[in-house]
């Protein structure tokens, strides 16, 4: 468990030139800072808050661009999926497919994902508490698969806001190994007039709050230039500071890896 | 609008029979209180907390009982689909068909379901504000349907709760019809081992509260015996006070929608 | 218990003149209607969100303003109180006294409070379950004062805002005679730059949404000028409304009151 | 600002032989440590959840045990104060006076405080946004007071329960020094039948996330014997794991205020 697992990239996959350009550079600097890898990136955005939102190339399209990747970059991949009949042709690219947050209670979309085999990647619903997260995962046990990740995302609170519950973070950590997404936990729902708003600013912050609980792995979604990102730009880290980023983050997982077991019960 | 039709019934279609005892008496009363009357039920749970939990008898053997309750009951019907393929199907029996709270966002589901040109039941999520329907209306205006009923069902208020924004669902009222799950909002998610708990005895409280608001309409659902419902019975109303909650519900109606305009801004 | 008791007046006491016109206003209407009334108004508004917010005249001004409301239009006075030495003289004028939502943990303030054998109208705090105020009654009960009112203004849901539990309000019943604040319930806290914010526009929905519970009583401010109001405004029914407002709320209060008991447990 | 500054000690005075004990015990600690330090206890509980539950020894007797600390270990000390006519003969004593959240918008209190031109701990009442905190701020600078601390310690999610908002922390740094009180943020309000309940064996992780945000502060209570602790024992840390602890904190706060400046917005 030390150093964490880095599941980065990307938010949606907006060209295959862009996906290349953006697993280089991660390539790159997990190398450098000897952080297990794998690449992260969405073929299809299926549920935007407008019809006119960019989607994304497909289910088609995408494996081929990882595949791609996989090969070029020698690293893993992580990709969600949104209906049954996706989850297998997921798997045979993907090495961890994705439950999203608001399908994570989608019984027959549970069993084709487990049914795979893959590593799966449950994002915690921003409406259930952490102790609920034990239903999801009896499901994926029931259909065979015990290969689970839990990935926090942010709870709600009140309209259009986000909290990153620590202690409920924590309160996971038995049950699975834990993943932050600490971009999307960035998000302010519905905050623009069209799509989610985000907090940007604070990337480094939030990140470092969740990784000084002694996370499994973090996630996180990047762009060159997240003004002009096809979806959730509000929330990506520019990508010029992944390297100083990922360089903080890993200093912090070091340290309280490194802590003597403390019993304050 | 006035009075308020009731989308009524079961949770989910436990058998035949009792299917049609429950219409039956839905229609009975209702055609005695003189209230227009939907049929409502569930033919797939597909998000049960567990996997072991009922789910009902699926899609074809669904459609067929409420063909069978259509034709002896002379009434219409709503059900919630929750895949995309089965938009067209349902519709072919379905007068209305119903988007699910967690899948409210999904595009392709809201796309197929819109193409039915059936009358349309979105329920709001509980994790979004009455401002945000709006992007779900216009997913189905875009997609060629406007004809979108929406059905509060409560907001999430921390974990295991939740709470009827009344100010939120009046706020919904220019959008489009309101109707009030007014069984549905009783719940207390994760407040069991495995499932759901319910406010059951406050069931006419919670109504009174929202149908006071003058709604398009009302949801609700029954059981003749709801401890040992097979869904959701820690909020089913007992069926043998139907005619009573009814009563009480439709003498509120008419007073509310009788009540001079009162501008107050 | 038939027809619920109003608690009705203004926020702060601006003047003498204009605390005559409201009373002299509210009188007569009540009397129309036959309401059993009681005049509000604060003479300090001690929690404002600025230093240079108007407070109101103070506690012997205010005292002198209430006297002459009392004798000249036979009315009983509630107002509030915020630190211990004011309960004992504002007792001596005022028929209720009131415990703000904020210090309504206070030990020192309820045992004052109490021991002036009034009647005490605890306002519930934004940040307690309904079931947190067998508390706050307790604490009454210890100090010998049974008297006690529970008043619902809202509770927190996320930052800014105010959600109305009804259930919760409904809960707290069998505890004490309940009686709504309608008006403050519409407050968005913290929704101006200096001051919250508020929903007047629908003072009479929300009001409504409440009374349907059935209650003891209903607590609102009115304004003859809201948006010139000195604390409040964006909240205080528009004094010309009153009687149009509050003959729906008797007519509502009748009607649920009338109903036959209805146990779905 | 390296290291942060600790405000330790006790929750309430149970007595004058245990604050010794306690104090002693932090003294000794933070000098091996190196951790600049200031001894806190409250001399009244000003507001249990019940009027039996112990209250302390008064001011009186409080602040003569305080001055005797003073004394003996050489250290500061802050407490809170609850009444305006308090705050004078307490700033006679105490370095430190802390405003209690429920009470952070009562203004005679807060222009009280202000005047005895003591430093200020404004404990961030649960049901105000960060920004929020810019009015009351504004409260003492009017007041002729700008030595204002900023304290964190959970806001309401939902009833009984507290989350701990790390990017509104994050937010309040531009306006004051940030203390982080970590242990009452484990609190869980109204979770026993007569008293808050807590989390304790989360007290380190809850720590380390805030503090891996750079703060001014850290606010902790710590008990010898938490289980039977007169208040809040259920969000004490146990006094042998003190050292321990601040260890973890001191580390981590080293190295996040050593990071480069990383901008991301």
């Amino acid at each position: 468990d030390k150093p964490f697992v880095l599941f980065g990239g990307m938010n949606v996959l907006e060209s295959r030139d862009l996906a290349l350009t953006i697993a280089e550079q991660y390539k790159e600097v997990t190398t450098k800072l000897n952080i297990p890898y794998v690449f992260k990136a969405s073929f299809d955005k299926a549920n935007r808050s407008s019809v006119h939102s960019f989607r994304g190339p497909g289910m088609d399209e995408g494996l081929k661009i990882f595949e791609e990747i996989k090969q070029q970059f020698d690293v893993p991949v992580i990709t969600d999926v949104h209906e049954p009949h996706q989850a297998a042709p997921v798997a045979e690219v993907a090495d961890v497919i994705q439950l999203p947050a608001f399908l994570a209670r989608q019984t027959d979309l549970v069993v084709a994902m487990a049914k795979t085999n893959a590593v799966i990647n449950v994002k915690k619903p921003q409406f259930l508490a952490a102790h609920e997260m034990r239903h999801i995962i009896n499901k994926f046990l029931e259909a065979g698969n015990d290969k689970i990740i839990l990935c926090e995302r942010g709870s709600c609170f009140g309209y259009n806001n986000l909290i990153v519950d620590m202690l409920g973070m924590d309160e996971m950590k038995p049950m699975a190994p834990v993943i932050f997404d600490a971009t999307h936990a960035l998000q302010r729902p519905g905050g623009r007039s069209d799509s989610a708003d985000g907090r940007r600013a604070q990337a480094a912050q939030l990140a470092r709050s969740g990784m000084a609980l002694g996370l499994a792995g973090l996630f996180i979604e990047s762009h060159p230039d997240p003004d002009n990102a096809k979806c959730d730009g509000p929330c990506a880290l520019p990508l010029d500071k992944l390297e100083a980023y990922l360089l903080q983050m890993k200093q912090l997982d070091e340290l309280v890896k490194g802590f003597e077991p403390l019993i304050t019960a």
